[in-house]
C-alpha cells in the first residue's frame, strides 16, 4: 500500500507466466492489437496512437519530451512536486527551454499562473503538467490546464501515471494532447511499461519535425512501424512479451469491470480510509477536494520515528506503505490504495495495523 | 527456435509471478545485490558497475552511448549487420560522429580495417561493435578488436545480446569496457531487461563528462543511485520487479549448470543442428570457423517460399524460426539454440519439421 508498485491481481501474476512466444508471432500480434484497444479505452480515446512503451512511466514521459520538443523550444512546466521537477529535467536533456509554473507541493497546480506563463511566453507550443503527482496526492485540473495550453495555441503532455485507472481522465473529452501512465499503479500489473497515447496534433507535431527525436529507442515513429497494424510489423525492438501479457490482462480486469467502476471504488475506499486515518490523529497533506483517492499523503506525527515505524508495519504486519520523497522525506506518509489494492480488506488492515504500531506511543 | 526470445524454463515463468514487492522493500534490495553478483558472474567480470537496464537489449545499447558519448565524439563504429548499423543510428541520434568499419554481412569484423580506421583518425577515443551479430549468426573476435583500440587509446562498447550465456565472453579478461546484453537469448529470461557492465575506464568516462546524458532515464549516474548498495537506494525509476525476478531465476540457473558448461552445451547442440541442416541442403550464411552456436543462419534453397514455409513450421510443427533481416529478408532464416533452447529435443523437433515441410517439394 505504498506509493505503487501496488499489489498485483493473481489473474495478472498467471498471465505473465504463459510460455514465451515470439514478438513477431502472428498470435502475438493479435494480442498486440487487443492490447491497444483496451488501452484507449482505459485513456478514453480514439487515438490510432495508443501503445504501451517497453520501459517504466520514466520512460513514457522522456518519450513525450523526446519526440514532441526539439532543442531551442520553450515548454512551460507545472511543477508541484517530483515528477514535475522530473519533466523540468526532462525538458532540459532535450535542449528546450522550461519555463517553470510552480506552486507548493501538495497544492494542485494554479490555472492563472498558468495563464499567466503563457501570456508572458507566447512562443511556448507546449505545457506539461501532472494530473496526479504521485509525490504529494494532489490532483490538477487537467480539463481546464488544457483549455488554457489551448487557448494559446500550445499542446499539453499529461502525466497520468497514477491517475490512468483510478481517478477521472478524459483523454478525447478535455483534450489531452499526449498522455503517459504507468502500469504499477490503478492498472495493478507489476511495474515496467508505460501506456502511451497521442492524439491528432502530437502526431502532427512529431511528423513535422526538423531533427530526428534524440532517442532511437524511444522514437515514435520508428515504434509505429512495430505497434502499427498497417501494412504488417517492422521489427524495432525485442517486445517485453510476457510483462505485455500481464498488461493484457490487467486492461482486461478493468474493462470487465468497467473503468467507471473503478473510479467509484477508488473513491469509496478513500472514503473509507480517510475517515480511519482521521481518527488516528493522521492529517492530510492535501486539502479535501484536491486529494487523489488512489494516494493518500498524511502528515507524520512529532515525536514518531517514519523509518522505524514503517519496518514495523513491514515486518510485524506486512504492509508496506510509502516514504516522502524530496521535500517530503521524513514528513510524510503515502498510503496507496491503487487498482487491485484498493479494497476494503487493504483499508482496514492498513487502519489496524497503524493503530497498533501508533498506539504504543502511549495516546499522544 | 528463432533469434529470440527463445524458450524460457519453466522455472523463470515460475519466478515471474511471484507476488510482486516494492522496488525499495528490504527483501527486494537483497534480491537486487544477488542479481548483480549473478550478473557480475555471467559477464566474468569484477566491475561494480553492473545492473540490468530496465528496458529491452536496444536501450542497453543507447544507453553505451549516451554514457559514453558527448556531442562532437569521434566513435569508430564496425558494421557487418543490423546490429552495427543500429550503432551507427545511436551515434548520430547522441551527435557523435560515427566512422564505419564496413564489412559484407555474414563476415566477422575485420581487425585489419578497425586498425587502419583508428589510425587515420587518432581523435576517435571510442570503438564500438557487435561480438555476435544476430542478423547474420557471425562471431567477431572481441578480444582482438579490443586490444587495437586499446592500442590506439579508445574505449570499446560491445553489444553481447546473444553472445552472453551462450558463446565466451571475458569482459575482464579481455579488457571490454562496456557491454551490454538482453535477456531473452542465452539467459533464456522473456525480453524485456538489458543486463549492462562498465568497466573503470568507462565509469571514469562517464564521470568526466562535459554534459549530461541527453537521456535521463539511461543516466549511468542517476541508475547508480538506486543500483549501487552504498548509502541506501535512491529512487529513480520504479524497477520492472516481476522481470527482477525472472532474470534472477535466469541467472540462477546458468551459475547452477556453469558457464563453461552452458557455452559448451550451445557448441554440441550447434554441431548436431548442422549436421542435420547440411544433409537437409542448407547452406550456412557465415563460414564454419566464425559461426555463432546459438544462432545458424542458412540460405533458403531456390523455389521455396520464405513466408509460407515459416507459416507451416509454425502452423504444423508449433515452430518458430526467424526470418532474414535487413539485407537478407527473404533470402535466410535464422534458427536460434539459445539458452534452455539449445537442446537435443528442440534439434530434433527441428529437423524433422523442416524435412516434412521442405521434403514435399519433390528432392530438389
Amino acid at each position: 500500500m505504498g506509493p505503487g508498485p501496488s499489489d498485483v491481481d493473481p489473474r495478472v501474476l498467471e498471465a505473465m507466466a504463459r510460455p514465451t512466444i515470439g514478438h513477431l508471432d502472428p498470435a502475438f500480434v493479435a494480442l498486440m492489437e487487443e492490447l491497444k484497444a483496451l488501452l484507449r479505452s482505459a485513456f478514453r480515446t480514439e487515438n490510432p496512437v495508443t501503445l504501451p512503451i517497453s520501459a517504466p512511466g520514466s520512460a513514457g514521459m522522456e518519450a513525450c519530451f523526446v519526440n514532441l520538443l526539439e532543442p531551442g523550444d520553450e515548454v512551460v512546466v507545472c511543477r508541484n512536486g517530483v515528477f514535475g521537477d522530473r519533466m523540468r529535467a526532462n525538458a532540459e536533456r532535450v535542449g528546450a527551454t522550461p519555463i517553470l509554473v510552480d506552486d507548493a507541493w501538495g497544492d494542485p497546480v494554479d490555472p492563472n499562473k498558468l495563464e499567466d506563463a503563457l501570456r508572458a511566453h507566447p512562443g511556448a507550443r507546449t505545457v506539461a503538467f501532472v494530473q496526479a503527482e504521485t509525490s504529494t496526492g494532489v490532483l490538477s485540473d487537467a480539463r481546464t490546464l488544457a483549455e488554457i495550453a489551448h487557448a494559446h495555441d500550445a499542446l499539453v503532455v499529461v502525466d497520468a501515471v497514477t491517475s490512468l485507472g483510478g481517478t477521472p481522465l478524459e483523454t478525447d473529452a478535455w483534450g489531452l494532447d499526449a498522455v503517459y501512465a504507468g502500469s504499477q499503479k490503478c492498472l495493478s500489473c507489476p511495474p515496467g511499461l508505460a501506456p502511451l497515447t497521442f492524439g491528432p496534433a502530437a502526431v502532427e507535431r512529431v511528423r513535422g519535425r526538423r531533427s530526428k527525436p534524440q532517442s532511437w529507442f524511444l522514437d515514435l515513429n520508428l515504434l509505429l512501424g512495430y505497434w502499427d497494424g498497417d501494412g504488417g510489423r517492422t521489427y524495432h525492438h525485442t517486445a517485453p512479451v510476457n510483462a505485455l501479457y500481464g498488461l493484457h490482462e490487467a486492461l482486461r480486469l478493468l474493462d470487465n469491470e468497467g473503468i467507471e467502476n473503478a473510479w467509484a471504488r477508488h473513491a469509496r475506499n478513500h472514503t473509507l480510509l480517510r475517515k480511519g486515518l482521521e481518527r488516528l490523529g493522521l492529517p492530510f497533506v492535501v486539502r479535501e477536494e484536491a486529494r487523489l483517492p488512489q494516494l493518500n499523503a498524511v502528515t507524520i506525527p512529532e515525536g514518531v520515528d517514519d523509518v522505524a515505524t514503517r519496518r514495523r508495519l513491514l515486518d510485524e504486519h506486512d504492509l508496506e506503505i510509502g516514504a516522502g520523497l524530496g521535500a517530503y522525506a521524513g514528513q510524510v506518509w503515502r498510503i496507496g490504495l491503487m487498482g487491485y489494492a484498493s479494497a476494503v480488506r487493504n483499508v482496514r488492515h492498513c487502519l489496524h495495523a497503524l493503530e497498533a504500531v501508533l498506539g504504543e506511543r502511549g495516546g499522544s
